[in-house]
């Protein structure tokens, strides 16, 4: 048997293999595993076709061989359409005739049980001991549309005349893929290529589409996940794709806990909290959409708007629109999502008039008085485009869209090609209008929650980070704990304030020479404990050197009734503030060093109230995250309270997120609870911290 | 002149007038003015039209009058198209010679200036001083699509086929009908009339609505609201459709602080705070959505499921789909929205089985690996319908849907008529499988979020609470402030428990005799401060008499200082709890009397955790309220604290909320802040009070 003269790449194999096989292939058109060979054949697809039927010698038609063994040549893609058992049985075949890539449609490949779980141990050996990449198993298939190769079973490509164009579709879930194609197709919207990753046991979704960078065909990304998986593969490609100006937008499952669940039982795969995901994502440059649509939507105006780096502002949008209601919608949704619509500044506004535009001083620039006319719309989308307070402009579009296009949709066209993005919300039923928009390469939607969904997803997004270096080789399970009077120290060197703090012999009987005045906490130290208040080893406000040694005796007593052996108390002086925080890092097994501000208290848990990043964060960053709890606004003059300093709060967050890429230390878990803030000036002190190693090292 | 025979009721004048004058009707089919006649003609209008213009003989190639007084008769409804200026002559015209009805389609009759201010009174007299209804000003007109009577200078009527149905549609917005309308086209939505009813001067939303409530054409409701506005007529229209089992489906905007105020200067509406609305609009019964498709989509489900009465429980769904991710999303959106989609009991199970699925144990009845079958889908579908442990059921159709309606559309469609309700979401792009399930009466939708948005408006919909007796008559301006004893004697009327309080003359020497022990707190008495403590009036943990006399000197110094004349102090022991909560009441002048539990403290107003009823409330909907608080998870047992006693906590509720019922007393604005709860047992005790009433009487 001869092989193929050489070796192709991945991406090759995957979306432009020059051959073939097709494991398990049937004859009985009423079979899902005779569904390849019909759809390759009908989108004209050029290269070699090997159908592998051990009992046939023809399926539908073509020669079909009994083993991929036998056939002439080495295909460079298997897809095999057997059953779970038998599945395996074919990719080892593959492995060792020298097949790149082999897709595997079957599922059961899954921790769910006990046959599953033999099945994936055989797959995984078998990839390990050999050159053989695989896609799924449960993959649905890879399509490039461009090269005609519908490597699918998917009946959603049995449509003909699928648009071809520049978005590539990634997802977990492969039956999505139809759902996506057809909405695609009645929005004119071309694809170029789409793969359904399934189990990811060796592709991931990251890897597959890193391949694809280069192609030349593809524009963009739209990706359906239904967690983070193989994060470090997603943020290598989302750094590649950044690199080339290739926007990504994704479409994320598991925003509740239930549907998280879902997410893991569906597919074996960890599902991480939402929010630690959302983090992820935004750190990777990755534009996430919250609506279904608007996964379909958003990929042209994210092209068109720049990532916007921290400190930026909050970004300012204009309305143009010929139906007062349907504007009020869009913007009733962007301050939902914390972007502002903001009226023309007095100089616009007199622009306006001079170019002929009848409008209030309201917010929205609104034409329905001056009746639905090119010239005046044109006008008025023109004046705001060139006019400085704003970042993006959304044109609304009325009644008018459905049959006269030439009065309002026209003149978005004619001034869709300024630099400053401009989209369309399109409020009555009016497809043509909105493929006329996206043909002309403006973005338009469907629905005013959609419209307003891709605008903050486009406007927020924020630059790829780059990651910590060291981010790879910390283990993500701790070793060991460092009791508090360590930790401060490592808070020290890090330059995190403490405050001050001494050990004392738990049995010493003083007198005691404190650096610090009374009242003071007392607390157990001992890294072996973590929740010190539930045993009983904290006594708060301590009066007194009577006072302390009585304490110490009453903790003793607790540790000892609860057989903690601890020897030492740490004792500090009261600390007030204004108020107090949670500040957090730690190493996510998916998303890798995270640094996690929250506010303190039972409120951490009861609102959820937090902001989470990618470690390490520089000050804007951290500023940023500031911003985002709600609580911070007690610390901001609310109620003539005094300010915070926040300044100094922000010069912690970056302070801990070094840990990222700090290499004496390879911490997994930090948290300081709480973290006092004090008023301006006098910056914020860590009154209890627990910090958790991945190995025994000196700190 | 001769005046029609009889008098036409409202409803006739408005939807089904014998005759219509078109004041102001142009000849010219380029001018708005020119199109309520054409439009007529082209519906098939059968009553008499009389073109009124004093420049032409004949508008369109009809007869037209010189003036109203001209007319052979009265014409039952007069659509007055001139401009503002001249709008409120032929009103006052149209009051002279006895119209019923007048329907204004200028705008300009705002607040905002003075011309309009004036022509806004010179239209408001006219009205009281005749017997003329008023629609608008800056109204598009009514329709009635039965009658063909379709009295509108909006477009989007220009369509032809616009499909006749059951739907009534009132809008604050005149041209969101025309997005409505085509929307609607698209998805064979049929509607019986609509309604643009513009400034509200006269005839409200509510009342026009309440005035076809016995048409019997008209099945269900849809409002497009920009915020309350009558809400007395809205009420009486809603109890009305309750009462008559036709319901109501509502879309509201003004959820962000920017778009109520974009809602305010629109319409010079009173825009009340959103929450307010949302308990508003949830007490009448009327099912409000938030996504604008979702109005077009949500009245067949809300038809189907009943009102859920307090202490129901949290309602169940159960999931059948042929595509995991499809119906990930939607599980994932009704979790955000507090619904769960629960698995199939073990019974349930099993009777799946025995029904030939195959099915797996998770949360949804997955039947991809079945394939997409007829008889699968449908005894899949009839026994989760048959299933005890769920209040509806969601079929998530995946590509079939396209092209292969049979397979899992139709068993949709044949099980759709069991009595428990069958919602759809259908994945693909696939208009045809919607508009069958919609003929079916099938409710469907296209995107998940509109799925879920319509399920949960639908099944957490609540019954329509008839309102408060006394709630008209009570101002809602306050004329006089209880002092705290004066407050503490009203509470203890309604059965809200206080601190034991003394109140002491702020000079007097001692000893007191406080029939309690120290600690104490000592506070001002004045009915005229209600922010004692940012004067100063606030002294804690008094330890003993002498610490209670330099208090009283403090506080007494503190209130001349500046410039407070106040005799007194009120004496409370100092009280400990597990927790606190701000319970409020108000009459709004929109809404009428409310009822609000918050989280105390600061998080009332950072994180707006509350929840508000319209008032008086029953038990069981006080107990929902406490429900509705994310801090109440810390009385029930967090982290191990003590559980609070909610019980008590619900009869302060309802105990509070019976002022709206109390006739010897005009409360407008009553604030226990803080309530404190203790544990179980032990009640809870309100240890400030602010009570503001309407005007002077005894309590």
């Amino acid at each position: 048997m001869a092989a193929e003269t050489t070796r192709p790449t991945l991406a090759e194999a995957l979306f432009a293999p020059r051959s073939i096989a097709l494991v398990g292939a049937s004859d009985d058109t009423a079979k899902t595993s005779s569904r390849p060979l019909q759809y390759l054949r009908r989108a004209g697809y050029d290269g070699a076709i090997y159908p592998i039927n051990p009992g046939r010698k023809t399926v539908l038609g073509e020669p079909a061989w009994p083993a991929l063994a036998e056939l002439p040549g080495v295909p460079d893609h298997a897809f095999i359409l057997t059953p779970t058992e038998d599945a395996v049985d074919a990719a080892a075949e593959c492995a060792r005739i020298g097949v790149s890539v082999a897709t595997i449609l079957a599922s059961g490949f899954s921790d769910a049980d006990e046959e599953g779980r033999k099945l994936l141990a055989r797959l995984k050996a078998l990839r390990a001991a050999s050159g053989l990449r695989i896609l799924g198993p449960s993959s649905l298939g890879a399509i490039n549309l461009h090269r005609r190769t519908v490597i699918t079973a998917n009946a959603a490509f049995a449509e003909p005349d699928l648009p071809r164009g520049g978005t590539f579709v990634a997802s977990h879930s492969g039956s999505l893929l139809g759902g996506l194609v057809s909405r695609g197709k009645a929005r004119n919207l071309g694809f170029a290529g789409l793969v359904s990753v399934g189990n990811e046991i060796d592709l991931s979704l990251g890897e597959i589409c890193a391949a694809t960078l280069d192609d030349p065909e593809i524009t963009g990304y739209m990706l359906f996940l239904e967690s983070i998986r193989h994060a470090d593969d997603l943020r290598a490609f989302a750094l590649g794709a950044a690199a080339r100006g290739k926007p990504i937008v994704a479409y994320k499952l598991g925003r509740s806990a239930v549907a998280a669940e879902l997410a893991l039982s569906h597919t074996g795969a960890l599902a991480g909290e939402d929010d630690v995901a959302a983090a992820f994502l935004a750190d990777c440059g990755i534009a996430r959409i919250f609506n279904f649509e608007t996964l379909l939507e958003a990929l042209p105006l994210v092209r068109r708007v720049s990532a916007r780096r921290p400190g930026a502002g909050a970004p300012r949008i204009g309305v143009v629109t010929t139906t007062g209601g349907g504007a009020a919608m869009v913007v009733d949704e962007l301050a939902m999502r914390g972007i502002e619509v903001v009226a023309p500044s007095p100089e616009t506004h007199a622009r306006l008039g001079a170019a002929g535009v009848k409008a209030g001083h309201d917010r929205i620039t609104d034409l329905t008085l001056a009746g639905t006319r090119y010239d005046v719309m044109k006008a008025a989308l023109d004046t705001l485009l060139g006019a400085p307070e704003f970042d993006a402009i959304i044109a609304v579009i009325g009644s008018s869209a459905r049959f006269q296009p030439d009065l309002a949709v026209k003149p978005v066209i004619d001034s869709g090609a300024h630099s400053k993005p401009l989209a369309a919300f399109v409020v009555p039923e009016a497809p043509d209008a909105l493929n006329m928009l996206a043909a002309a390469g403006v973005p338009a939607f469907r629905t005013p929650e959609s419209c307003a969904d891709a605008m903050s997803a486009a406007l927020l997004r924020r630059p790829a980070a780059a990651p910590a270096p060291s981010s790879r080789r910390v283990a993500s399970r701790p070793t060991r704990q460092l009791d508090e009077s360590e930790a401060y120290a490592l808070l020290a060197k890090l330059g995190v304030s403490h405050a001050p703090a001494v050990a004392i012999q738990i049995d010493a009987q003083g007198p005691f020479d404190l650096p610090f005045a009374y009242p003071v906490a007392v607390k157990i130290l001992s890294a072996e404990i973590a929740h010190k208040t539930e045993i009983g080893g904290v006594v708060l406000n301590v009066g007194s050197e009577a006072e302390l040694k009585a304490a110490m005796r009453r903790i003793a007593e607790n540790a000892r009734a609860r057989s903690h052996a601890a020897s030492r108390v740490l004792v500090q002086p009261m600390t007030a503030g204004l108020g107090e925080f949670l500040l957090g890092y730690r190493v996510d097994p998916d998303a890798g060093p995270l640094v996690l501000l929250a506010a303190g208290g039972i409120y951490t848990e009861i609102y959820r109230d937090r902001s989470i990043r990618l470690a390490p964060v520089d000050l804007d960053t951290a500023r940023s995250m500031i911003a985002d709890l709600a609580i911070s606004r007690i610390f901001r003059g609310y109620r003539n309270r005094p300010h915070g300093d926040m300044e100094a709060l922000a010069r912690a967050i970056v302070a801990l997120s070094r840990l990222a890429r700090e290499e004496s230390v390879q911490v997994v878990d930090a948290e300081i609870n709480p973290l006092i803030v004090k008023p301006v000036g006098e910056g914020v002190i860590a009154v209890d911290a627990l910090v958790a190693l991945a190995r025994r090292e000196d700190t």
